[in-house]
C-alpha cells in the first residue's frame, strides 16, 4: 500500500505545494480517516465531512498558527486536526485522555479557542482581529460558522459590531444545503433563497458533475469555476442583507471546490474590511449514508462503515430523554395548555414525538436559547403552559431571561434541563454542572432533581401542577432501569422522597442527602459502608429548592451529614443544605460531594464520576476518611 | 384653570373620541406632567418624552388591556402609565412604594411584563402572539422597541423567529433620530441611512414645520401626511433588511405625528403577519434642554425645569464609577495592553475618560453583553488585557460567555461589575444581587469585592496583575468618603484585609466576615454591639473567591460566625464561608446576612439595606437575636 498524502502532512505548510488533483485525493483520505475513527468512537460525522474542502482551502491560503482560524462549535474541525499534526492521535478522538471532539487550546497552537457552544466564533474572531489591529501585525483571522449557528443572538451581536468596526476579518458561512428543512428562522429562509437562485443552481449543477467524478479535474472543474465566478457577481443582491450590515458578501460558492474557496478567501484578503463568504456544502459529503440522512449522522455512535447502520449496543435501560418526551406527550394529551419549545434540539431533547403529535403547540426557535426562554415567559403570561427543553449547559445562555422574564413575573414556565451532570465524550463545554446554583439563587424558582426515570415522570407531573417557574434536571443517556409509574403522582412541594438504609442497622452514624442519579450511587455506597460496620441512611431529597428542612434536621442527628450531587459543589445543593443547617442552628459535621472547582474533561460518564468522587466506591471512601478524621479529632 | 384633557382620561378608551387638535394638546399635557415629576424624582426623561405620540396613537388603535403593548426596557412608558389610570399616583414615580419607572405586572392589567432589561420585548410580544394564536382570540399585540435595544442578541433572535413564524404582531421601531452619534453597530448605521434618504428628509421637513406650530393642524399636517405616505412606498428598499427577514416594513414615518402613527398601526393590523413600523422620533421631544442634550436627559436626577440644570445636591463622596474610571485610565497609561469594553454604557460605567484618552483601545459594542464578553475572551487570547465594564445585572446576559469563552480558556479578562448590590430607584430588574454566586461557581474565576473606593483602586490593580479571569464588584453611587491611595497596591491572592474590633474588647464572641460596602455597616454594627457588651470582630474579606480559609478558621474560634454581603444569601459569599468551614471540619454557630430569597423593590438604597437587614442596626439586632437563641439552646 502506497503512503497516503495525508501521512506526509505534518503541518498546513505541507499543503501549499500540492496540486488540485492531489488535494482532491487528500480530501478523500481525510474523509476516510474521519469515517473510520467516527465509526469506532462516534462523533460529529456529518458536519466534519461537509467542511473538509473548506478547511483544506483555508489552510492553503492562511499561514497558521500565525494566522487564526476560529471554528464555531468546533464539531466540524476534524480535518483541521488531521492537518495540524494530530493525525497520529486522531484515533483517540473523544476518548478519555484523547483528542477533543472540538477545538481546544490545550491541543496546541493551531486551535484558537475552546469551542463547543454554538455562535461564539464571530466574537472570538473579532477579539483576535481587534487584538491584531492594536498590535499592528499582519495576522489574518477567519471564522468558520454554520448557517444554524449564525442565527444565535451572540453571533448576530458580533455581526452587528463587525459590520461597523470595519476590521479585517473573513467569515466563512458554511451553509449546509441539505439542512434547509431542519434549520429554522427567517435568516435560514433567506439563505435558502440565495441558494436556490437560478445563477447559483447553474453553478451547482456543474459542481455536482465534478463531485460525481471524484479524483478527476480538468474541463468540468474549469466550467464550474467559471460559473461560480459569474455567480459571485450576479448574486450580490441575495447577499444584500450582509452588505446592509457593512460586510462584503461573496457567494454563494461551492464549498466543496477547493479552488473556488481558495479564490474567495484570497479575494477576501484583498478587501480591507470584514467579508462574509457564503459557501454551500453538503453535510456528510463523500459518505453516502451520511449524505442521505445527515440528521442521523450529526452526532453518531459507533456504526458499520459499509451500511452506515449503528453497531448493536448492549440492551439497556431506556434513555432519560425518551422518558421525558413520552411523559410530556401524555401530559399534553390531558392538558391543552401545554406547549413545548426547543432551541434546535427537537430530537436531542426527546421532543420529536410531541412535535409530531401537537404540531401547532410545538416551537423550534433555532439556536436561540434567550428567545426560547423569554418567549416562554410571554406564552405563560398569555395563558399557555410552556415547557422549555434545553440542555443544562446551553441553558446558561438564558440565565438572564430565566431571572428577568420568567422568575421576576413568576411565570409558570417549566424548564426541562436534559444533560444535567456529566455528559461523557463531549467534555467540559457540554457537562451540565452549573445549573443547580444558577437556578436555585433565583427567587420564585423551584428546582427538581429526580433520582431515576420513574421520578422524572412524577417530577414533570409535579412541575406542571405547580405555579411559577419550575426547573427539572436529569442526566444524559441511559436511565436507571426502574419501572415507570402507570399514572404519575404529584409530589408535595419541597418534601424529600424515600429513605434507604441497609438492613439491620440502628440509628445511622452517617446521613447522605442526595439528589439526582447520585442517589443510586449513594445507596450503593451505603451498602459498601454497611459491610464495614458503618451505618448510613440515604435520603432521596428530590428537591434542590425548596430544600426539605425537616429532612435536613433529621439528618443532623447523625454524626456526619453528607450531601451528594452531580454538579459543582460551590453554591450547589450541598451549599443549600449548609444554609438550611445554619438557618436551623444545627451544627453537625458535614461533607459535600460533587464536582470540584475545575473543568472536567471528557471520558465515559462512570469513569468521570469516579474521578470526581461520585462513584459508590469513591463516596464510601470519602465518608470513611472523614469519619477517621473526626475520630482523630474527637 | 380649566381642567386638563389628561384629567379626563381614565382609560385608553377615553382617547378614541378626541380630535387631533385635542390629542396634540393632550401630548403637551403629558409632557408637562412627565417633566414635572421627573424634575422632582428623576427618571428616564428623554426616552419618555420621545414616545408620547407613539403611545397615544397605539392606544387609539388598540383596545388595551384586551390588546397588548409590550414596552422594551419600559423606561419610555410614562405616557402609557398616565393614560392607563395611574395619573393620580404618577408623582410617586420611582419612589419607595410608588410607581415603577418601568412597566410592572403588579401595577395592573395594562402592563404586559416586568420590563427593565433591554431587548426582551420582541420575545415577550412573540410569546403573547403565539399564545393568542393558540387560544384563537382576536387579541392584537404590539411591541415598542428602540433602535439601540433591537440590536441586542435576544431581540435579533426573536426577529429571526418572528420573520419565519408569520404570526401577527406589530413592532414599532422607535428610532431616536438624534441618537445616531451615540448608537453603535451596523444596524444602527443602516437605520441612519434609511433616515437620511432623500424621500424621508422631505417628509421630515414638512413634519418639522408642523411640530414648530404645536397645536395647529390642517394644511401642514395634510402635506406631511401625504409626503410620509409617499415615502412609505419609496422607502421599501431601505427597509429591505427587515423584508429579507420576513417582516413587512413600513417607514420611516414621523413618530411625532399621531395621525401618521395611527395610520401605520392601522395598516399593520390589516396585514396578516409580522410588521415593523420604523418611526423616527426625537429623544426629549418637547422639552428644549432635553432635545439639545438627550444624553444628559436619558436618566436624570432632580433638575430645574426652566433651565434643565440639575438641582444642586449635597456635597458628598465621589462615586464608585468615577473612581473606577479614573483608576483605569492611570493603569492604562502604564500598561498599553489594557483595552476597555462597554455595552452601550460609556458614561454609566465611568469609561468616558478612558474613551477620550485611548480612543483606539476603547470599544462600545452597543447593547450586546454576550459579544462584549466573548470578544474580550478573544482579545485576551490575542494578547491584550481587556477590562469589560458592565452593570452587575446586565452581565447576567453573558453568564455563558463568562463560563465558556473566558473561564474555560482561563483568559485574563477583568470583569468590572458596576451597580453590584442594591441600586435604589430602578428596582428589581436593576439590583445586582446575583453576581456573587453566578461568578464564584465558575472554575478559574477570582472575585474581588472592595469595601470602599480606596480598596476599589487596589482591587483593580490586583485584578490587572493577576492572570485568568477576575471579577470585581462595587456599588452604584457615592463611595464611602475615604482617601484614595497615591499608588495602588496589589493584594495577595485570597488574603483578607483589615480586622476591626471596637477598643477595649477581648477575644470576640462574634466574628463578622464581610465583603463590599457592607464591611462599613458591619463595623458600625460592631460598635452598636460593643455598647451592649457584645464583643465583635469584623474582617474585611476582600475576596469572595478564593475565600481566605485562614480568616475563616480565625473567625471560627468565636461563638458565632456571621457573614454579611450585599447579594443573595443563596449560594453567595456566606455560602462560600459555610463550604470553607465544612472543608476545614469547623462547626461554629453561623448566621448569613444578605438579600433574602425574593425580589427587592425600589427605594432609597439605605432604606432597602435596612429592609433586607443590612443596616448597622439591623445587623446588630439579628446578631443579638441569634445570640439569645444560642443562649436559650445552650
Amino acid at each position: 500500500m502506497s503512503q497516503r498524502i495525508l501521512d506526509t502532512i505534518s503541518s498546513p505548510a505541507d499543503l501549499k505545494d500540492l496540486s488540485y488533483e492531489q488535494l482532491d485525493e487528500l480530501a478523500k483520505e481525510i474523509r476516510g480517516e474521519i469515517i473510520a475513527v467516527c465509526s469506532m468512537n462516534g462523533g460529529h460525522l456529518a458536519s466534519s465531512l461537509g467542511a473538509v474542502e473548506l478547511i483544506i482551502a483555508l489552510h492553503r491560503v492562511l499561514n497558521c498558527p500565525h494566522d487564526r482560524i476560529v471554528f464555531d462549535v468546533g464539531h466540524q474541525s476534524y480535518a483541521h486536526k488531521l492537518l495540524t499534526g494530530r493525525l497520529n492521535r486522531f484515533e483517540t478522538l473523544r476518548c478519555e485522555g484523547g483528542l477533543s471532539g472540538f477545538t481546544r487550546l490545550n491541543e496546541g497552537p493551531y486551535d484558537s479557542h475552546d469551542s463547543g457552544h454554538a455562535s461564539d466564533s464571530l466574537s472570538m474572531a473579532l477579539g483576535y482581529a481587534l487584538a491584531r489591529d492594536l498590535a499592528g501585525t499582519d495576522q489574518r483571522v477567519a471564522a468558520l460558522i454554520g448557517d444554524a449557528s449564525i442565527s444565535g443572538g451572540m453571533a448576530l451581536e458580533a455581526l452587528n459590531f463587525i459590520g461597523q468596526s470595519k476590521t479585517k476579518l473573513t467569515i466563512i458561512l458554511n451553509d449546509n444545503e441539505m439542512s434547509i428543512s431542519r434549520n429554522v428562522g427567517a435568516l435560514s429562509l433567506y439563505l435558502g433563497r440565495a441558494r436556490t437562485s437560478r445563477t447559483y443552481l447553474r453553478a451547482r449543477d456543474g459542481v455536482e458533475n465534478r463531485l460525481n467524478q471524484t479524483g478527476t479535474i480538468g474541463r468540468t472543474l474549469a466550467i464550474a469555476g467559471e460559473v461560480a465566478k459569474r455567480s459571485v457577481k450576479n448574486l450580490m443582491v441575495p447577499g444584500m442583507l450582509f452588505e446592509d450590515l457593512g460586510l462584503t458578501y461573496i457567494g454563494p460558492i461551492d464549498g466543496h471546490s477547493i479552488a473556488d474557496v481558495e479564490e474567495a478567501v484570497t479575494r477576501a484578503q484583498r478587501i480591507d474590511g470584514p467579508v462574509i463568504i457564503h459557501a454551500v456544502t453538503r453535510k456528510g459529503a463523500g459518505y453516502a449514508p451520511a449524505e442521505k440522512r445527515p440528521d442521523l449522522f450529526h452526532g453518531v455512535g459507533p456504526f458499520d462503515i459499509d451500511t452506515g447502520k449503528p453497531l448493536p449496543s448492549a440492551p439497556g435501560p431506556v434513555k432519560y430523554t425518551k422518558v421525558f418526551g413520552d411523559a410530556l406527550v401524555r401530559e399534553a394529551e390531558a392538558n391543552p395548555r401545554i406547549v413545548a419549545i426547543t432551541a434546535a434540539m427537537t430530537d436531542g431533547t426527546g421532543l420529536a414525538p410531541f412535535a409530531r403529535r401537537f404540531r401547532n403547540r410545538f416551537f423550534d426557535v433555532g439556536i436561540a436559547e434567550e428567545n426560547a426562554t423569554a418567549m416562554a415567559g410571554g406564552l405563560a403570561l398569555g395563558g399557555q403552559l410552556p415547557v422549555v427543553a434545553i440542555y443544562s449547559t446551553f441553558l446558561q445562555r438564558a440565565f438572564d431571561q430565566i431571572a428577568t422574564d420568567v422568575c421576576l413575573p413568576n411565570a409558570h414556565v417549566v424548564l426541562a434541563l436534559d444533560r444535567a451532570g456529566l455528559v461523557g465524550a463531549d467534555g467540559p463545554t457540554h457537562h451540565g454542572v452549573f445549573d443547580i446554583p444558577y437556578l436555585r439563587i433565583l427567587p420564585n424558582m423551584k428546582v427538581l432533581a429526580p433520582s431515576n426515570e420513574a421520578e422524572l415522570v412524577d417530577a414533570l407531573h409535579t412541575a406542571l401542577a405547580l405555579s411559577g417557574p419550575v426547573a427539572l434536571r436529569y442526566p444524559r443517556g441511559a436511565a436507571e432501569g426502574v419501572e415507570l409509574p402507570e399514572k404519575p403522582q404529584a409530589w408535595e412541594l419541597g418534601a424529600a422522597g424515600e429513605r434507604y438504609q441497609p438492613a439491620g442497622q440502628g440509628d445511622p452514624r452517617v446521613s447522605i442527602l442526595a439528589v439526582g442519579r447520585v442517589v443510586g450511587r449513594a445507596r450503593a455506597a451505603a451498602d459498601l459502608l454497611a459491610q464495614k460496620g458503618i451505618s448510613c441512611r440515604v435520603t432521596d431529597m428530590r428537591w434542590v429548592k425548596p430544600v426539605d428542612e425537616a429532612a435536613v434536621r433529621e439528618a443532623a442527628s447523625s454524626q456526619l451529614v453528607v450531601t451528594a450531587e452531580e454538579g459543582v459543589v460551590s453554591g450547589g445543593f450541598g451549599s443549600a443544605v449548609l444554609e438550611s443547617l445554619s438557618r436551623q442552628g444545627l451544627c453537625p459535621e458535614t461533607l459535600q460531594l460533587g464536582i470540584p472547582d475545575r473543568f472536567v474533561e471528557q471520558g465515559p460518564v462512570d469513569s468521570l464520576l469516579a474521578k470526581v468522587g461520585l462513584s459508590p466506591e469513591a463516596i464510601a471512601q470519602r465518608i470513611e476518611e472523614t469519619l477517621a478524621t473526626l475520630g482523630a479529632r474527637g
